[in-house]
């Protein structure tokens, strides 16, 4: 090696230093800025004990049938409230009120969650969610976080585009995903043009007895209805609903139902067909108030919107409908004003099924394409006039203003969001504080639980110009929407009234007691810290004798008046457990149908006695 | 007011002035050091996007039936993994092998999760579960954290004290919580010394088979078993169980099985009834080989310990076990070695149903008492000597020397901690890193969700001299007890072999199939992005027809071999939802029962083109 080659070489070592010494200070740098923004977000999501989040998130739980709440910002998950599914846990399908409401049914597939609203903000009394699985919608008391009523659709084929309520819930609107023939007839899929429908129901909820009514259907075209919002103040009348398979393919939807350049979005102003509906002007199909938009004119349009679209959802103004294109790569923003100008001048383009088609051009204010952003499926809002969009294939979430189109913000989330939920999102007043990106796949982002993975969801402050993602959270499956509603909301009762007129309650030890009515047995007994009684006359107040094949009723009030003292109640091999909650009377119903002797038990964990809080049913031999 | 006392007054209000001052000052240094402690607290849970949680902890979930899995120690929880309870999520409970397992029964109530162990470790490889409520034992496999077997045994009441696995798995204890008559014999309460009994389960699982048998039952007296443990190294070839009920009650528990001073802790060793099963000396009863006391002598010792025990843990060492007073406001360290000495000595002070009991004085080792720790429930343990014991009713964690019995700290938990669980805390070789307090009652500290209390946990650092309380944590009813294994130690599959020799698969489009045999019809099917394949030669693929009565099989392989691409599988209106898994293999069975025309879709998120993943079931009416 020359001198000229070894200085060479040197002053190349010594560059490579500097550089090296140049970047591990950067690193350094870029490390120590990390640190502290890690310490930043730890501290933004913990919420030290003493202290409680300031929002709940009620997502749904997909395929689990269930809700799932959660606080916010600690994504700390608080309770599964069972809906569609039974729930050991709470007794929930188990009881003899809770069995009935599920009619048999062992799941559902709760897709959109909706908080009650009054004047277009969330009023936090009730919660509704949509079954795709078996057709129904449900209602779940905010007070108590219990489900009170589940109602069965007729005519539908999965509701998966509900529920959204009008801005004082005076609907709870479910349109169906699938056509099927009305009525449950069979026909074949060659008669799917003629013979197959799309049908919304739009159903009512009396708060004070705590019960749905359908109020009435609206019969469509068989494309499959995807996604729905209300309108909001001078939309309020108003409801949108995207669709897909305007085609009518009837196989492999994957590709024929994305043929069309446009899908639609369809307009329902639901006060005109109320006084439709009044005036008698409807059919009856299958129990159902019937309305066919052949029949009725002045309250259903279409519009055409770029292909195969998710979401549309009403900005908090209600000014402008805003649709996200999922096979297109953009969101269209539609002005309400254009639109009711169009409707005004019959600006129509076609008719489909008796359903005027507005202009597109006449009714579309915007696209908004940010290059490389694919899949948009959901928008979201804040109280700065921006919107938020999931991008499912780029995996992002994409901030932009509604004036103007400008994109101002993008953020990755892991992976493949669907919905996104933000504070407030679905109302007149968006608080701007959190937004929850509720994403489909989470690979390795959790410690591995096998081969079917956790779901995930970002937290994602959204309270500065720049979004900045907080926390990857998993989830079980399967959340698809979520609404986040300040906890000031919310309120709760923790203990049930002592209601000494209640049916079946009993209050007092000494009337514990068994009656016994042909093969009917009726327990009206106590739950209580740490003992059941059952019969204050017997030696045995916990023991219950009956015959093999005698219908036992388990008529179990608890009365402890202390929050937070559950009382459960399960019969050993017997495969039953419910619950009582303080101050409250149920019911367990069943057929003795197994003789021999079953331990009962209290199943909640109550007091330092809990485990001697047991007892004996026994059943005697035919 | 003369001039004195208006000085005096003014002085008064100065040096009232100058406490404050000092007061406020105080606390404004309290508060910034609790700032700073919060800081640091944050920091310690959170787990930053592309990291992962050190341990997994796998919890009970008491009567929900189901496994729950958090994160540690960001208290995430990751997954519920169905074990007695259908799961529609996972379609657990609805697939026709997961239906079969659960044998009809519609939920479990698991109270102490054990993961399989080698050499007193756990390997990681399976996790056992007990169900009170129906008298089951289940195992999880560990590496798809799927539920694979689920033996009902037989002459048990509630397999409360179980399950604990010897150091190498041998076997999986589960001992009786409520006495019955043997064989499910009708028997009076009256005749309850005579005709009930408690008994002991010992069954084997086979890792390769992934089975359970039960090799052989102990009968015992009817105490009630409450909590038991394996032994380790020197005590390894025994089990401990502690009894409550040594009052032979029939009613009112509370008070009636609380009147004696003590009752016991049963030694067994295991290793001396093989010897007895092996050479024949069992009485079968109800197809389970039983051992009576009364016929065997050198295997089976009761030790009297301070009334109504809870739990009973073994020492990492082996060397102590260690009974939780409940009802005695202490905990009790006994020595093995003692106790060996005492049974060589045949130092006897009593005999029960055959049950030689030894002298408490003889094999005890030291009493703990710490001043005004109430409820003691049950024992852990750290790598430097230490134990940690829950105290339900005084709300606490106390930390004390196992070789001492000093007590070096106490932290308050919220509230009333039953089970606490450390990490590896079960093992030869605990962490001493994390105890997380498992609680019954958590009050306000989170957001209501009315009536129904999540229960709560609280998360401790054991690290340091002393405990610190980082975090509360809600959970779902109810867990009792918890493992945490370190996430080296499970290691998962995440998709499932491509095996096409399995029974039922396909795996090339074209080989798609339905074929009729009478009155069943065999749908052997494919999932895969986006589209479901029933009948390749079908011009509609996607859609099967069968007639009203028809015995229907869906038997689906989901041929997408990539992580977390899991395709559901649900039919409107007909209550039925299950899964495969990539690579996976699995049949639903039903009767289509109802005429009409049945969307089938994909319920699980899997693609941009999920929601054109659909298809139809078409039912020709009779």
């Amino acid at each position: 090696m020359t001198t000229k080659r070894i200085i060479s070489a040197v002053l190349g070592i010594v560059a490579g230093l500097l550089v090296a010494v140049v970047f591990f200070a950067d690193f350094n740098q870029a490390s120590e800025n990390a640190s502290g923004d890690l310490k930043s977000k730890a501290e933004k999501v913990y919420v030290p004990y003493g202290e409680l989040d300031e929002y709940y998130m009620m997502s749904s739980g997909g395929h689990s049938g269930q809700l799932f709440v959660y606080g916010i910002p600690s994504m700390r998950k608080i309770r599964t409230v069972p809906i569609f599914t039974p729930d050991p846990a709470t007794g929930y399908g188990y009881s003899k009120e809770t069995k009935e409401m599920l009619g048999g049914f062992t799941w559902g597939d709760f897709h959109h969650p909706a908080i009650s609203e009054t004047a277009g903000d969330y009023d936090g009394e009730f919660l509704f969610a949509n079954d795709v699985g078996n057709n129904r919608v449900a209602a779940v008391d905010l007070s108590t976080f219990t489900t009170v009523d589940i109602m069965s659709l007729p005519n539908m084929g999965g509701p998966h585009a509900g529920v959204f309520v009008t801005e004082n819930t005076e609907y709870i609107a479910l349109p169906t995903r699938f056509a099927r023939p009305l009525d449950n007839k069979y026909a074949d899929l060659d008669k799917y043009e003629e013979e197959y429908k799309g049908v919304v129901s739009m159903t009512t909820f009396d708060k004070e007895t705590k019960k749905f009514d359908l109020a009435y259907q609206i019969v469509l075209p068989p494309w499959s209805y995807d996604l729905s919002d209300a309108g909001k103040k001078m939309s309020g009348d108003w409801i949108v609903m995207t669709t897909y398979n305007s085609e009518f393919a009837t196989t492999n939807l994957e590709i024929n139902a994305s043929q069309n350049d446009r899908d639609y979005i369809v307009l329902v102003n639901w006060k005109k067909l109320e006084e439709e509906v009044a005036a008698g002007n409807y059919h009856d199909v299958n129990g159902a108030k019937m309305i066919d938009p052949r029949d009725h004119k002045g309250a259903i349009y279409a519009v055409p919107v770029a292909k195969s679209p998710h979401g549309v959802d009403v900005t908090p103004d209600g000014t402008r409908y805003i649709a996200a294109g999922k096979l297109a790569p953009m969101m269209t923003v539609f002005s309400f004003e254009k639109t009711f100008e169009a409707i005004e001048k019959e600006d129509f383009t076609d008719e489909k099924f008796g359903i005027p088609v507005l202009s597109y051009e006449s009714v579309m204010e915007r696209e908004v394409d940010p290059p490389g952003a694919l899949g948009p499926l959901h928008t979201q809002f804040d109280d700065k006039g921006n919107a938020y969009n999931t991008m499912f294939i780029s995996s992002e979430i994409v901030k932009w203003n509604i004036e103007t189109g400008e994109v101002i913000d993008r953020t990755p989330s892991y992976f493949s969001p669907g919905h996104a939920a933000a504070a407030e999102g679905d109302t007149v007043s968006p608080d701007g504080k959190w937004l929850v990106s509720l994403n489909k796949i989470s690979k390795d982002n959790f410690l591995s639980v096998g081969p079917s993975h956790p779901e995930s969801m970002d937290l994602i402050d959204i309270s500065g110009e720049k979004m900045e993602h907080i926390m990857a959270v998993p989830v079980d499956p399967e959340p698809h929407y979520a609404q986040i509603v300040h906890r000031d909301k919310i309120k709760t009762v923790t203990v049930y009234e002592k209601d000494e007129n209640r049916e079946n309650s009993v209050w007092k030890q000494e009337d514990a007691r068994v009656e016994r009515k042909g093969d009917e047995v009726h327990v009206y007994g106590i739950a209580m810290r740490s003992r059941f009684i059952f019969d204050a006359q017997s030696d045995r107040p916990d023991a219950v004798t009956v015959k093999e094949g005698d219908r036992v009723f388990f008529h179990l009030t608890n009365i402890d008046l202390d929050q937070d003292i559950t009382h459960g109640f399960g019969i050993n091999e017997y495969d039953l457990n419910f619950e009582v909650q303080p101050g409250q009377t149920s019911t367990l119903e069943f057929v003795a149908d197994k003789a021999g002797v079953y331990p009962i038990y209290c199943t909640n964990f109550c007091s330092a006695l809990h485990q001697e809080m047991s007892g004996y049913l026994l059943v005697e031999p035919k």
